[in-house]
């Protein structure tokens, strides 16, 4: 008989304690469970132990998910859950599959015909968007943009112009060094009535979400590296 | 002193208890709150009383937000936010803000610079997304479809071939009593190739969650009925 793949979200930050951010139902049935696939071993461990599984470390089996897995890397770490094993998937922080490589896990484990299970807790794209106010009945989630300018500021130009047509908000990340000149391109690239909202720290004690037209935040600049540490999620609204 | 605006996800459906879905910070911050902004006074009060909340209902400020609100309507619903009450602003299922009004009250709390902090709960897009295995490194939700043709194929046509294009998962909703006839107009219009995926009563104890390509929906079809009544989230990716 096969097993289930239970698809497990975590913290977005360890500050977090779990009663704020995992419903008991999620914990419970992340602490049925001995076998996990994970995006890195070492923050899966620190994950299991902030939700305080209870059996020892030692005794899970932690199963890490190559970045770019190979269609026989996902067959084997299915394998078990073939022959009968639960297993939670989880993410480096927030839910599996949300911009992350799980997701090919979960779409093999249909072609199986595995039964998959999603447990509710925290992303960080859902309560950034909750939080900033934008539209919420039509959105897109980008990832990253290009890096470099003029890929950059050529990119922000056609999700402003795709957003003012379609009255979608945008949602992209970035890495967290980069953010502060990801702001500045925005701020130079966009028109001034647009809305932009920054969402950084959700669900920490330093949560921190501002929603402005890009005119206000040209007249209130933030301080260079406010959000140079911290996980922001960007949001775009243009009218 | 200004209040906070508390952003409030409630249960998608009432047979999924609390601990469940909600994390009992959640709960917690929800049971203090004695004033809330709400889609519809009945199901608010439902709500309220799935999670236990400690009051009597009839303790409790309930405020209906209209479906269109104008300016001076939300600003009035705000007032007591603004004089110092926290406010819990909740939708009719899931997360407020998200496919429903809600964002417009959380736009202006920003305007007004009052707090807003987001609470986690669940979202059936989120679930589904999860759930589905499809790309969730880029997606985009839609909300609803036109409800005839051609005016709906041709829509299916452009998502089709705008997820083909940037390898983004599109997802939309109907009203569960048309459910057969949009499955029946995805089978219809999309290639064989394209993955499929309905996640209906998630969370619910009748939960069903199924990725295939639009082939295999073909060849074994849903009985007509199955997803009339049911809450359904609709992914495709095309390939």
């Amino acid at each position: 008989m096969n097993g289930t793949l239970y698809l497990l979200p975590i913290h977005l930050g360890e500050s977090a304690p779990w009663p704020d951010v995992l419903p008991q139902g999620t914990r419970e049935a992340a602490c049925r469970l001995s076998r996990f696939i994970v995006e890195q071993a070492k923050s899966a461990r620190a994950a299991l132990k902030w939700l305080g599984h209870p059996l020892p470390l030692q005794a899970l089996a932690i199963e890490a998910l190559p970045e770019s897995p190979t269609p026989a890397e996902i067959d084997r770490l299915l394998a078990p859950v073939q022959a009968g094993t639960d297993t939670g998937l989880m993410s480096e922080a927030g839910c599996p599959g949300i911009a992350d490589p799980g997701a090919l896990v979960v779409r093999r484990a249909h072609e199986l015909g595995l039964p998959v299970r999603p447990l509710v807790g925290p992303s960080s794209l859902l309560l950034a968007l909750m939080a900033s106010g934008l539209e919420g009945q039509r959105f897109a989630f980008h990832g990253y943009l290009p890096q470099r300018d003029p890929e950059r500021s050529r990119k922000i130009a056609e999700l402003e112009r795709e957003s003012r047509q379609k009255r979608q908000t945008q949602l992209f990340i970035e890495t967290p060094y980069r953010n502060g000149a990801l702001l500045t391109a925005l701020l130079s690239t966009c028109r001034p009535e647009t809305l932009l909202c920054l969402a950084c720290d959700l669900t920490l004690p330093t949560e921190h979400v501002v929603t402005r037209r890009i005119a206000e935040w040209r007249s209130r600049p933030a301080s260079a590296d406010f959000y140079a540490k911290r996980p922001t999620v960007f949001l775009l609204l243009a009218r």
